[in-house]
């Protein structure tokens, strides 16, 4: 299914780059570990990073109580939410034609609290699994004190858009000639070896789950 | 020289996370790659990814013409940027006290468009030395055409506020005792091997400069 092209949504620079499809949007707000979340208040803009994850057609946050966004966003104001994968550096032989190779998504939407402890625990763990699969089952789960001070938003995708570049740049015919390096260096986030806490008592082995992410 | 802690910019959650001065600011914005720009239309927000640098007390953008954020910004609306460099996850006993670690910086400012051709290139090299140093002096640079195609905006940092979180996880008292693992998974972007562009001359060999990006 797509998703509409709309004045917010619909890409005007490079329309080639531009992608519609729910599919191509999912798999991009899935594989990103973090979003940014753009809101307005008396039109002045504010952006806060923040982990996510998505429930079908919904991406969910949590923090707590007191946070200005997660207040907004229950209050059913408007969100856009940025996320962004970078893929590599794209080096032509003009400045002009460098670029970035990446996949981003720009998704516009209302929110709402969500208030049902078994609806809070859901979005929780989904924001657990999105981050690191394994560790809601082996880790102690929310109290419900924890869970009370613990604010949850589900923020439906009502219209969004995907950009993406990939492959070698693309330089003006006479500049193929020019004797300067072209190519692309990749780019990406990897994990680093795992650090104890140092209280961490010694009987206590590190679970596949986390060495799984190394390999 | 410290910001001021403003509305728009204090942190109120955790605020033994914030900072203040230029130098950590500075620091963040100067080791991200890119940023997030969110800006409001008639109270509706947008975000926008895209490079930047900073240049003094600003940070400039660069783009075509025809873009919806550059033409906003040189209009002299406000913008608020968002930078945030993800250095690992933490992993604590309850799931409660799971966190990031992270620095971000928000900045608040209001900007205008670089007209003049010497400071356009000023900070079209800054941009590109932001990314790759050495690639300015040895790609082609612009010629008029090119430059005329290019919008550049510089704003002002007019507020900023700095959140970092770094450590291992803090868990309650009661939790030591858990057999769960806890401790830190660091997390960086890291550049992979450069590929040539398929249409390279042979004779054309990959400068120092993007072999030390790999050290």
């Amino acid at each position: 299914m797509n998703f509409d092209k709309t004045l917010r949504s619909k890409l005007n620079r490079i329309p080639s780059r531009g992608f519609y499809d729910r599919e191509t949007i999912n798999q991009i707000i899935d594989e990103a570990l973090y979003c940014h979340v753009s809101f307005a208040q008396n039109n002045q803009p504010y952006i806060i990073p923040t982990i996510h994850a998505r429930m079908n057609d919904s991406i969910v946050f949590h923090g707590a109580k007191a946070s200005r966004m997660l207040k907004h966003i229950a209050a059913g104001n408007e969100v856009c939410v940025g996320i962004t994968i970078m893929d590599g550096l794209v080096l032509a032989r003009s400045l002009f034609h460098h670029s970035m190779n990446y996949r981003s998504v720009v998704i516009f939407g209302t929110g709402e609290l969500i208030t049902e402890n078994e609806e809070k625990l859901n979005a929780l763990k989904a924001i657990t699994d999105h981050i690191l699969p394994g560790r809601w089952e082996d880790a102690r789960q929310p109290n419900e004190e924890e869970l009370d001070a613990t604010a949850v938003v589900s923020v439906k995708i009502e219209e969004a858009s995907a950009k993406i570049r990939t492959g070698p740049p693309i330089d003006e015919n006479s500049d193929y000639d020019l004797q300067v390096w072209a190519g692309i260096i990749p780019l990406s986030y990897k994990f680093g070896l795992p650090e104890d806490d140092p209280e961490l008592s010694p009987e206590v082995k590190m679970p596949d789950y986390i060495r799984n992410l190394l390999k």
